[in-house]
């Protein structure tokens, strides 16, 4: 009698969970191509505003525009891109087919991890941009790199 | 003999300004392709982005989502977007053909002008979301909708 009622309860608290999950999920949830093709263009803007930083630092230096750059990249990275690798987009064609391992998908602390760090980096960026500490973007632009490598070298397939 | 000098100084002040956007535009040099792929990944960083808030206002409100969403689009719309719709990306393909119209790169002050409104009410929408104002997140979201459609309807060939 009680073996059931631990059953019953068991089984509402497992539906409870469930419909909690599902409307969670349901207004979260997109379909794969859109995921891949949102991270893939999210990295694209990426890519712009590192050359932007980059031109910056290894030529005539632009204040403004590494502000606006160091900003892109901070916000981009703090905006949560890790929900762009839910579970279902392991595989797939957004833009093309995606690069992502599927290590980001299993050792997912340890992929948040790089994400955090790369977030970190980047807001320091930000400041340092802000502040037009020359100097300082350019030794905080290579250590982002080295983020970015780090993540590239566990969790990309192809460069 | 004044008329020659006049004219000496006019080729030296022009050589000046060719010189200055020689170099400006070599720093910033970047092939047609490029340019149309990472205005065409902005975009679409915007719809991800504006997704997220649609999805706020219109069903449970998430604070700290919106929060991410509005900063990634008030980054980008400040980022300078108008440097990608740079002279010689008139036509060409990024991930796709561009959808930009001529006109965007014929009426470049109106162009401009709404980019500038775009990041306006970005701006102001980022601001609304940092302060938790979920009725003033709504309607500023509606309005910076608006600004979308304003360029959309000028400057974009198809939806």
């Amino acid at each position: 009698m009680i073996k059931n009622v631990n059953k019953l309860v068991l089984a509402a608290v497992a539906g409870a969970i469930l419909a909690a999950s599902v409307t969670s999920s349901a207004q979260q949830a997109q379909k794969p191509e859109n995921l891949i093709k949102w991270r893939q263009s999210a990295f694209q803007v990426l890519v712009w505003n590192t050359g932007r930083i980059k031109a910056s630092v290894e030529g005539q230096y632009n204040k403004e525009d590494v502000i606006k750059a160091a900003d892109t990249i901070a916000a981009i990275a703090k905006s949560g891109l890790g929900t762009l690798f839910a579970p279902g987009s392991e595989q797939g064609k957004g833009w093309h087919e995606t690069t992502t391992k599927a290590e980001a998908f299993k050792d997912t602390q340890h992929f948040a991890e790089l994400g955090a760090s790369f977030s970190k980096e980047a807001t320091e960026l930000a400041k340092l941009a802000e502040a037009g500490d020359q100097a300082g973007v350019k030794a905080q632009f290579a250590k982002l790199g080295k983020t970015c490598k780090a993540c590239h070298d566990d969790f990309r397939a192809k460069d």
